[in-house]
C-alpha cells in the first residue's frame, strides 16, 4: 500500500455502469512514496475528504479487497492515517 | 486509476481471436499521471473519441471489470471525465 | 497494452515445463511507450517476426488470455499492428 | 520479493473493516532495489521491528500468501532475513 | 518476463511457512531489462547458480505458474538462458 494525500476529485457521467455510486478521488503519494507524476486516481469506500491523508491499496486488492470483485477498480481508499501517528525512523 | 488523453488508436488483422471486436486506443496519461514514454494502449468499452479525457483502469481490473474475463486485455477505458469538473487542490 | 518492436529471440533448454514449445521474443516497447532499460521477454501467440510491431498485454492477462492459466508467463504477444495504420494525435 | 528495511509503522483508526487487526509497517527499499521515492506500507505477518531486515512480497501473492483473499491487502512483510546472510556476488 | 543474471542469493530462518524450503535468489535484470536500483528477490524452481543468466516470471505467474497458488512469492527463476543463444537485432 502507499500512503497519500487526498488531492482533488473527478466526476463521470459516462462510464461503466459498474462504476456507478463511487467517488473518485485523486491522491498524490507521499514524498517517499512517490516520483515524478504518479498521481492516481482511487475510488473512496471510507469517506475521505479532501486534504486528507490515506491508505491506498492497488491491484487487484482493490477490487477484490473492496468488495468490488466485478468492476473496473485498481485503486482505492482503504484507510485514513491518523494524524501525528505516522512515525518513521529517519 | 489513471487519466489521460485520447491520442490515438491502432489496428490489428492478425491477433488473438478473443480480442476481435475491440478498439484499441492509444492513451497518454496527464501530467501529474505520468512519467516518461508511458502512453498505453487501452480497449475502449465506453466510445471516447481523439482528444478525450478518460478514465483507465489497469491489470486484472481491466479484464475482469470488462467483462472479458479470458481475454488478453491489460487495460482499459473505463469512464469519460466530465469537462471542467475535475477538481485539483494544488 | 503496450506497442513495441521485436527485436529479439532468446532459448531456454532448463526451463519450466509449462513453458515448453513456446517461442520467448525480446520486445522494445515504442518510443512513448518506454522508459529506459524496459525491453521484456514475451510468449508469441501470433507468429510475430524480428522487427514486426507488435501489441504486447502484460500481467495475468497474458497468461489467462492466452490459455495458459497454469504457465509462468507474464508477458505475451497477442497482435501485430497493422503497417501505416497507427494513427496519432500528439 | 524485494528487501528492505522497516523504518516505521502507521496508525489508522477509520479503516476497512478487512484490515482491523493488522500492522501496516513502513518499509524502505535497499539501495539495489529501490528507485526515488518507493517506500511501501506492508503488513507484517511476520512480527518485525523497527530497523530489521525483510522480505516484501507484492501484489495478489500479499493478500492470498498470507491467508487475506479478501482483504485491501498489496505488500506484506514475509521474512525476515538472517543477519550476515546476505550474499552478493558484485 | 525478464531476463537477468544471478548475482547473489538469501536466508531468512524466521519466514511464512508457506515459504519453507524455497531457495531466495538476488537477481539483477540485465543492461537492457533494467532501471536504476531495480534488482529483486526470485524463488528459483530451476536450479540456478549464482552467475547465471534466467528468465523470471513476475506477479500471479511466479505464484500459481510455480504450483505455489497460495504462497507469498511474487518472482520465479523459470528458466535459465541458453549460452550464446540470445539474440538481438540491435
Amino acid at each position: 500500500m502507499i500512503i497519500g494525500k487526498v488531492v482533488g476529485s473527478i466526476f463521470s457521467t459516462r462510464k461503466s455502469e459498474k462504476l456507478v455510486g463511487n467517488k473518485f478521488m485523486i491522491v498524490r503519494p507521499e514524498e517517499s512514496m512517490r516520483a515524478d507524476g504518479n498521481d492516481l486516481v482511487a475510488i473512496d469506500i471510507i469517506g475521505a475528504g479532501i486534504g486528507e491523508k490515506v491508505l491506498v491499496a492497488q491491484g487487484s486488492a482493490a477490487r477484490i479487497g473492496c468488495d468490488m470483485k466485478d468492476a473496473p477498480v485498481d485503486a482505492a481508499i482503504v484507510g485514513i492515517i491518523d494524524e501525528g501517528q505516522e512515525f518513521t525512523d529517519q
